[in-house]
């Protein structure tokens, strides 16, 4: 099965003809399809699969409990309608990776494996990463069990449905203190490579990065017969802080996106009562997040008051700085011709790992459009390939 | 049965104990309940009820069929989480005027009829005072029983599950025929009697009003990844389209309210790929409102090609100056001991009426607070019952 195949095959799972994206949402049928597509990859090349108690699948070349592993993979799920490279490309990489390595006749010292991550987008259960959280004992069993989909379904339900034991989630060292290296190549999510008109670049860091709910109260009133003086209208505070986040963002060096809200009572004659907004804001450094989030905050507060409406910010989520191993990062981009260093925005297990104690490094293969988290993503088969050599290269080097 | 009991009687049905607010949507639970409400108080007093093709319901007094009916009524359905008095007032004040007049002896020479017409918010079904509308063929029938909730379900089949004839929704210009005059009794929205210390007045006209669909399209992509200049982000031009409306319609002497809109796909880590809102525009003077809502569309489209997103704007409803039969009116006004005469900014079943050419009136009953569409809409009782003497003194000098 070439690369070219083994993206065929897995093109139409959970794709939505509507929109162009995939909706492949873990434990989900179409997801569950996938995992299924992975057990055939691995089977055909006599390679074993262990899920682990977290839904996390493993597919061995080599000695599974020998230790010391080279661990390569990405995730199999997907965010709503979103691009068929995010995940899927560094397992599909992966086992095409395992056949160059074969048909060249190389011979391992150290064990290799296959992996996909349960849950990476969170686009389910609401955790990014949970399945790599979960193993790496970054968030707790109960918690984790309790999550529950927009249906209303636990996590640890879902888990009980697809045949899984609820009781098996949880921190697995044991399975952790095996790994012995993690790379994961992903689709850039950014126009660096563009840029730099390379195909591959290694991963420096994952940009501190937060969420934050906003809560914006009024009073809820007659669109027709309220005059404009007698309002508390949460709907103008709000719109001035999607533009004051833009602007703070813009001047700080930041990124900050709104993209989430919920409008009460949402009618279209009635002055709102509440809207409810959710504040996504990343920067390189951790000092210039925090500055822009405050800004943000005061900037709010300020025109709140203005607008005699409620303004409240609370925290969600923060993950600070997580930077991949650096001598590893180094002699990869050495092996790779020079191929050049990228910090990114978003989160993955990656980090997770690294955060965790594990050497960890990521290959990203250039994105002709930026675009990610969308049907728009791409990658041009020739880098794809590229970024097959890539894992090669590196795999070689490490196993 | 008291104007007391009557408002005692309706007051939990469909009340939302965590808003404190009514959601009576039209043919839905609640709203039913309100129907069968209706029908035992027009039962306890002898009234035959009919419920025209439309689902509005009709109880009489006097022979249904004898024509230059003096009619009186409102509406039982509620917007999301509103008041409790915007549309029940008039309907319970009409049965309790019956009861008044009925006491003191009165004969009537001409038949009087109780109304409640059906999904005047227009907050299931999007059209406001479809029930009026639909009888006064002011709305094709296609169109009507096209008309979908936020389920999927059309108003057709609602009226086909709730029991009735979807075939004879559509105009019904024999009854319209019958109607001689209608009065139509409502809260006040708004602050006007407050000032002028009087607890009843008297409507003068309802100021031109329109609704407007606004569709902001962008391009989904990664909040982490993607660099701020590289994003066209919809959310921006909604939010700016927020600030410029209401600061037009300030300048312009009108009032714009955005209370409605859809995120697409409204995920806490995408920039959003669609936003869709509705403007709510109304003014004094029909070129007031059509100057505003122009100043409104050129901000967007002007703001739209900064941040490189589509927009588009479509009129979905519009009503011009109504103004209440003006002889009706000062007629009304001199017996209700010179009562005030106010202008509004809401649509009512009585304004489509008036331009199907019924002549009309309409009663306000002070609001201490002037909120509407809200929990806190409010009427004091003794208000209430003057609302109902003066309901008293109309139909008296009418019938």
């Amino acid at each position: 099965m070439s690369f070219e195949e083994m993206w065929r095959d897995l093109a139409p799972v959970g794709r939505f003809d509507a929109t162009g994206g995939y909706r492949r949402y873990t434990l989900g049928a179409a997801e569950l399809e996938c995992r299924a597509w992975f057990r055939q990859e691995a089977d055909k090349r006599g390679m074993p699969v262990r899920t682990d108690g977290n839904g996390n699948l493993w597919a061995w070349w080599g000695d599974p409990d020998a230790g010391d592993a080279v661990v390569t993979g990405s995730h199999l799920d997907s965010v709503p309608d979103g691009g068929a490279f995010d995940g899927p490309l560094g397992v599909v990489s992966a086992f095409a990776a395992v056949d160059r390595l074969r048909a060249e006749g190389f011979v391992p010292r150290r064990p290799i494996a296959v992996t996909a991550f349960a849950e990476e987008e969170g686009a389910r259960f609401g955790i990014a990463c949970l399945g790599s959280r979960l193993m790496a004992g970054a968030i707790t069993v109960d918690k984790a069990l309790s999550l529950t989909d927009a249906a209303g379904t636990t996590f640890g339900d879902a888990m009980g449905a697809a045949g899984f034991d609820p009781a098996a989630v949880g921190p697995d060292p044991a399975l952790m203190a095996k790994v012995g290296v993690y790379i994961e190549l992903h689709v850039e999510q950014g126009r660096g490579l563009i840029d730099m008109d390379r195909p591959v670049a290694v991963g420096e860091a994952i940009w501190p990065h937060g969420r934050w709910r906003l809560d914006f109260t009024g009073e809820a009133n007659h669109a027709g017969t309220t005059r404009l003086e007698d309002r508390r209208d949460p709907m103008l505070t709000y719109a001035n802080t999607v533009l004051a986040a833009r602007k703070k963002a813009r001047l700080g060096g930041a990124v900050a996106t709104i993209g989430k809200l919920v409008c009460e009572p949402n009618g279209t004659n009635a002055v709102p009562s509440r809207v409810t907004a959710w504040l996504d804001a990343r920067a390189p450094q951790e000092s210039t997040l925090t500055d822009v989030v405050k800004e943000i905050h005061d900037a709010t507060a300020e025109r709140a008051q203005r607008d005699e409406t409620g303004f409240h910010m609370v925290n969600e989520s923060y993950t600070g700085e997580t930077a991949f191993d650096p001598a590893l990062r180094d002699r990869l981009s050495a092996l790779l011709d020079g191929a050049p260093i990228l910090g990114t925005g978003a989160g993955h297990d990656a980090g997770v790992l690294a955060v965790a104690g594990v050497p960890t490094a990521m290959l990203f293969v250039r994105n002709p459009t930026g675009v990610s988290h969308s049907p728009d993503e791409h990658a041009e088969i020739p880098d794809c390939l590229s970024g097959v050599s890539a894992l090669v290269d590196v795999l070689r080097a490490l196993a």
